[in-house]
Order: C-alpha cells, then structure tokens, then sequence
C-alpha cells in the first residue's frame, strides 16, 4: 500500500528511513543518540528505541547547549477536538527534554488552523475545545516559569507585525508546493503558515520542534526564509506516528473514533476498547498460537507498550520474547497494556483536576514575559 | 491608449461608463441624486458635479434611512508614505455624508496591506507613516463620536475570529479572478483581502463605502459572502480619480512625486508645482489662445476647481465661460486654483496642530465601544 504523510493527513504504511530521504532529514545516530540519553532521566526509551527517529540540526542544538548558547523547545496541538494518547506522547517527550535540558517551551494552540481547515466548525466549538485541551496539556506537568501556551488567536496581537513579516516573504508557489494547495483552498489557509512559523523566532537561540515528522513541512519553510529575517534556522526532532488501535498503518486519527483512547475514557472504556479493537499479532486459535506465537511488529498492544507504556527494557523483552514464543496469549498481553494505561489516565485525570492552567497561559515567569512583549 | 483598473494599479484614459459596465456597477441615476443633495449641505457639487458617480445598493442605504434602519460608512487609508490631496479628496466627501445623515463612520489604517504589499518596507516606515496619515485624517473634521479610526495591526486583536470566518469562505481561484494574484504573490497578501472586508460586518446595518472605483473588487467579495455569513451585502459609493497635476488620466500618485500636491506643501511650493506641472488646455502662445480659447476638459487646473476646490457653481461657469472663450489666461486660472488650494491647506495645517486624535483611536463614544467589542 503506497504511503501519503502531509501535515493533514497520513495514510498508509509509512516507511520511515524512506521519509527520511523525501523529507531531506536526517537519522538520529548513535553520538546523538547517547548524548540525549546521558541527559534524559524520562522517556529516554522514546529515543533508544527510535520512536523519535529523525532530526534537523539537533548536533546543533546540542552543541549550542554545550556551549552556554543555549536553545528553547517549541511545540503545538491543534484544538479539533478532544486529545487522545496519540496527542499527548509526543508532548511528554517534549517535558522530558524541557527537564534534562531546563529550557524555555512555547506551546501554540492554533485555534486558528483549526478553524480555517474545516468549514462547517463553528468558533465555539473551538473555543471549548481549546480550553479543554489547554487544561489537559498543562497537566503534564510542564516547567509553570519556563512554559507559555498560547491561543494563536489571543496571542496575535503581539505577533502580527513578524506574521506579516513571514507571510510577506512566502509566495504562493513555495505554499502550494509544500502544503499542496489547491485553487479551492481558502485564503486563510493559504496564509496559515506564517502563524505556524512565528514561535520559532520567539527568542534568538536556535529552536528545537519535537513533532511527528507530518509536520517537518512547515520548518522546511521556516528554514529557508529564517535567516534573511534575522532568526536561526529551526532544528527538529521527529517521531514516527503513534499507531492507531486499529492497525500500525497510518496514524491514531481523531475521526475514527474507535481507533484512539482517549484522555476521558474510563477503566471499563479503555478494558472494552483494547480487548475489542487493537489489532493483534497473535494466531487464530490458542493451540496455534501456542505453537507458532505472536508477531510484535504489527501488534498494536506490543507496539504501545514499545513506544511508551512499557519503560523497563528488562521487562519489554521478557513480554516480547513470552509473546513471540507463544507462552503468553493476546488476551494476557492486552492485559498488561490495559493496565499500564489505565494508571496513566487515572494519574493524569488527578493532575487535570489540580493543575493551575493560569500559569502557563498568564502568570508564570515565562508567560509574563511573554504579555509584554511585542514581536515586530 | 488602454486604460487598466485595479485596487493597486490605475492607468491610462479610463472611460467610466466603461467601467460601470465592466464591473456590473450602476451609475448615479437623477432620483439618487436629488436624494442625495436634499441632505448634503457641504460638497454636493460631488455629487451634482458626477465626480462621485457609480454606486452599488446606494438606494436600498437611502431606503433603509428612510425607513429609520439607519446604515453606516466604512472607507480606509493605505500607508504607504504622506498624503496628498487625492487621499483627501474622497474623505472629506465621506466626512460630508456623514454630517448629511449622522451616522457612524469606520475609518481602517491598512498597515498591514502596505507592509505586506511592498517587500522593501520596514515596519518602523509603516508605523511613522501611519501615525501622521492618522492626524491628517483626524484633522478633517469627522465626529470625534461617531468615528473610529483604527490600524489593522492594533484592532486584530478585536476582530481575528471574523477574518478568519471571512478568510475560509474566500477560495484562491476568487481572490486571484478578482485581484488578479499570481504564483508570485506572497500568501500574506493573498490573505489581506479578508482584513479590507471585516469592517463592512461591524453593525449589522447596512454599510456604504465611498471609494475610488479601483476599490470596487473588494467589496464585489463581501457581496458575495456576505449573507451567507449573516451579514449585509455592502452597498459603495464610487468617485471617479482625482487627477494628477500631469495629465487627466490615471490618478494622482504617490510614487511619482510632482504628479501631486502634498498636505505638507508649503505655499511656494503650491506655487510651484501648480505653474510648473499643472497640464494646461490652453494654447501654446497668448495671441493663439485669445483667439480660440483653453479646453477646460484636459486642463488640470479647471478639473480641480470643478471637483473640489470651487463649490460655487455661478462662479465655476464664469470661469468655464472666460476659460473656454480665450478671455482667461492659463496663467489667471491656475493663480484662482493656487489660492484656493493654499487656503485649504493653511486651514487644513492649523487644523493638525489642534485635533485630538485619541478621540478617534480610543476615547469618543464610538472609538470606546469598538474596544470592548470583540467580533467572532
């Protein structure tokens, strides 16, 4: 099945060391590799066992670090809706860099591309869906002076002089080249870009995007153009996508409802959703089964506990080994995943219920600043 | 010669019935005027006179005021650089109607249009500008209660949501029919004509703009979206080009600097400029011109009297008569417009020194009420 990865859409399975030949990026070695594990007390298996594969620039980054340039993190979600597990990875891994390297985050709400994309949305609908999401991002647990969300929409008012900047220096043929516009795309959309680009010159240090790589189009541009305004080139690191529960093509979407687990669903929600839906590698029967055992590659619980629930490397071998010999059945492996994840949710339910959001959108240290800037 | 017409570009002899017909506009029948001048106590040789002469839905802004629905006026100031008599021109005639039937007038400081329009130009050019274009049109007289002068830039962060609204109704394959946009045109751009339509859905009464015809495509857009958005199509009113002091085509323009009487000309250089680069339809010697008299309809001079600077209409004859017969010299006629031209710009300079600006950005009745709104 052939492959489709814009930053609208995924389809398909996606060869990676292939994208990372497309995309023109390059592959996290194994200098870069150590020098990020020797740093990250979280999440380091996010890195050793390649969910975030792909860079721009991070040797740069790095060296910057070292050298006392330092360099801040900069990242996004889109308000379409409600988050799913697919949502959040990504983001934590963006706080556990932030921890090993005590730098400044910006998170945008592009409450405006969300609107834009899909014409039937209503701006309520955005607005609700914002300030959920706001609420559930800022439980993760991010610096609270070292981290600024902000809506696109409240925080034009102090960028839209360095949007039209950007915007001025893009033409439409770049646009439609790397977004594949179309002449029914709306204007708005058209110029969505120069937003999505903006944070990364928020300071003069190098900026660091942690993102699926779907997005990496958005810093091609941001590459090009940075330095003739006066800004650095931004680095990125890419992940892979979170697969779906559904199969490990594509990546976990929002519009098929069955194929993500979402931050609200409860225990017995989340027991039904992976015993019911998470495709699995084991065989047809339990005798054959026993005999021939499980295939972790395409199996969705194996692969989620790969990518995060699972951070005991000790313990990931012992279930893939069980699972690959047949010891251990696919209901025995969604079981170990059903857990892990409904730790999580519970943990972070606890965290959305305290967490003071005003914080990171207003009255940190980092956010305050931020107020009182003005971008031109 | 050719004649082309478009918001950022008038050149050549324009034929305006022409242009009526080309851009589906209707001419200012008998009934409108009479209408019109009933009410207009200053500058009703604009109308009388046909320099303002097309409309759209400029009955149905009569009938609703009539009928008590009231309406209100929008029209706008690119700043590019300073301003001429021609940017002041359609102004005054705007201040004109508004005094004729007391009603709220938007005034939009396109800053964003000119910074996005010309790659060259720095933020800090377009801020200068903006502030003195601001004073000089605040300077006109307008109720400081009912006019609201804002800067694209300032007010976003009161109208973000509805451009976007406007944006995603507004396909690449209309903007670049109607603005004739091309591969090259920066996506900021692309997007502008969204902002230069916001103001039409400030009330939801009708809106009538009075503008150059050039302006015209912008609001051919709004009618076509506007309902759909639960908004008035907007009605317009439309002038012919105030003509440059070289010729009677084209219009005046900034660009080519003694093609124009600037509102900081002092009176030598009024002098000057009028006896040096007025186009005269006089003849080449005194004894020639005696003998078959000037052509009032290329010669600058009288077009300036007849669209501005000489409301008497008994007096506007005599000197057509003099003029037309040879009785009056070139010279004679251009000395009549020079004086009437420093008069009003010595009234016009005392006038700068006492406005009160912030009535118009922030503290007159309207200017108050348009900061605590906030359009979605």
């Amino acid at each position: 099945m052939n492959s489709k990865v814009t930053p609208w859409e995924v389809q398909g399975e996606v060869d990676y060391d292939k994208l990372i030949q497309e995309f023109g990026t390059k592959k996290i070695d194994k200098t870069l590799k150590e020098k990020l594990l020797n740093k990250m007390k979280e999440g380091p298996n996010m890195i050793s066992r390649d969910f975030f594969f792909s860079h721009r620039d991070l040797d740069i980054v790095l060296k910057d670090h070292t050298e006392g340039k330092g360099f801040f993190l900069y990242t996004g979600r889109g308000p379409s809706g409600q988050m799913h597990l697919g949502h959040v990875i990504p983001l934590l891994f963006t706080k556990y860099l932030q921890d090993a390297f005590d730098v400044n985050l910006y998170i945008q709400i592009t409450d405006d591309e969300k609107f834009l994309y899909n014409r039937e949305r209503t701006w309520n609908e955005i607005k609700k869906n914002s300030e959920d999401n706001i609420r559930n991002i800022a439980a993760l647990g991010f610096n609270p002076n070292k981290t600024f969300i902000f809506r696109d929409s409240e925080y034009i008012k102090n960028i839209y002089p360095l949007i039209l900047k950007t915007a001025r220096k893009i033409t439409f043929s770049t646009a439609k080249a790397v977004f594949g516009f179309t002449n029914e795309t709306s204007i708005g959309m058209i110029n969505y870009p120069a937003s999505q680009i903006v944070p990364t010159f928020f300071e003069k240090k190098r900026c660091l995007i942690p993102s699926a790589i779907d997005q990496d189009p958005y810093w091609r541009i941001q590459r090009d153009i940075a330095e003739t305004l006066g800004y650095y080139k931004t680095a990125a690191i890419h992940s892979k996508f979170f697969p779906p529960l559904t199969g490990v093509s594509g990546k976990m979407s929002s519009s098929i409802k069955e194929s993500a687990v979402w931050l609200t669903d409860d225990e017995k929600t989340v027991k039904k959703k992976i015993n019911k839906y998470a495709f699995s590698g084991g065989k047809e029967t339990v005798e054959e089964h026993r005999k021939k055992g499980g295939e972790v590659s395409v199996d969705v619980s194996f692969q989620w506990l790969d990518i995060f629930f699972e951070p005991d490397d000790k313990r990931l071998k012992e279930i893939k080994e069980e699972y690959t010999s047949g010891s251990m059945l696919t209901g025995e492996l969604k079981e170990i995943l059903i857990g892990k994840v409904n730790t999580f949710l519970e943990k972070h339910r606890e965290a959305v219920e305290k967490v003071d959001v005003e914080a990171y959108l207003y009255k940190g240290k980092l956010a305050k600043e931020m107020w009182d800037k003005n971008y031109e």
